[in-house]
């Protein structure tokens, strides 16, 4: 019987540390059950270190790196949570651009609890209705979206934007994400400009 | 020997987990070598759990939960950094209230790494230079803020906001915050306003 995501690819893009472990695992399995094939994606190759909300859980192997790859490589993309995941993904320019090019390319994006701030870096929120772990209503307000607080949003103008709270919106997470990226891209009528990030000198020390 | 903060007690406002360890424990003994009163303040009272990056480090005993005290009691507010701990610190009202009668009082803030996020949500950014962990400088641009890359900044418009990047930046930041904290409350030339926080229902699950 045919699936919905036969031969689609579908990038999970991660931080090398921090990712929320179940929003991980669970929807890729959702991915996979829907038949895509799913790259775990990281700024460094090797492996990646996911959180059971602040305590260390299992270590998973990344299957690219960020630099290797395009949006050009996929049909959509899935940004799970984990607080100190995002935190450390928008410090990566090359992860931001790979973002922002879904967004340019009309790709369907999937954002769980605390992946927006790296859509945010993306600027790829402005007037877009979304929801996120709550703690970061009003980073995104300041950044132009409107916030809301649901178990799933879908804003389908294109690219569709599928967000959800955290782990608890998991099952209705999984069902808009497969859906959506079973929509499959659209020509892009949101464009993406990420925001200007000076890199630190902390950063190097 | 008369020492610059004799007398004076210290807020050093914290949520009950993620605070950086070092962020706590550095300058907790730089007010306290400067003849400070420190109080560890906390939305619960009992202890609070310290990080050393990502990793589990001490525990600590909350002087007091932030419901049992205002900024009347204290001469100047602290904010320790960690990813985690304004993270949560922000989605407690009480405690961004604190945050904001510091500011309306013009007593002096010192805040280190992630904590700015706490400022932000205290609507205490609009118009003020400052540093932070770099990956907020984007949610402080968004905020009305002006982000530099610098050690430390002090911006001394009343209130003084002694600001710092992060662990590395600890022995300026400390020197910083005793030489502000011992100029003293001033008359308040900024107004801060708490950013509208929607209580979401993912919260009580």
């Amino acid at each position: 019987m045919a699936r919905e995501l036969d031969g689609r690819t579908i990038a999970m893009l991660i931080a090398n540390e921090g990712v929320e472990q179940v929003e991980l695992t669970e929807p890729r399995k959702a991915l996979e059950e829907a038949g895509a094939t799913v790259h775990l994606i990281a700024p460094e190759a090797g492996e990646a270190q996911a959180f059971d909300h602040l305590d260390k859980a299992d270590r998973f192997p990344v299957d690219r790196a960020v630099d290797d790859v395009g949006a050009d490589d996929y049909d959509g993309l899935v940004l799970p949570g984990g607080v100190a995941n995002p935190d450390n993904l928008r410090m990566h320019p090359e992860a931001v651009a790979f973002v922002a090019a879904f967004v340019n390319a009309g790709k369907p994006i999937a954002a769980i609890c605390h992946a927006p701030w790296t859509l945010i870096q993306a600027g790829a929120v402005r007037g877009r209705t979304l929801t996120s772990w709550p703690s970061l209503q009003t980073d995104l307000r300041n950044a132009g979206a409107t916030w809301v607080d649901e178990r799933c949003v879908v804003d389908s103008t294109a690219p569709t934007l599928v967000t959800s709270r955290g782990p608890d919106d998991l099952p209705a997470f999984n069902a808009k994400m497969v859906e959506q990226m079973a929509e499959g891209a659209r020509e892009a009528h949101v464009r993406a400009e990420p925001a200007r990030f000076e890199k630190s000198a902390i950063l190097s020390q």
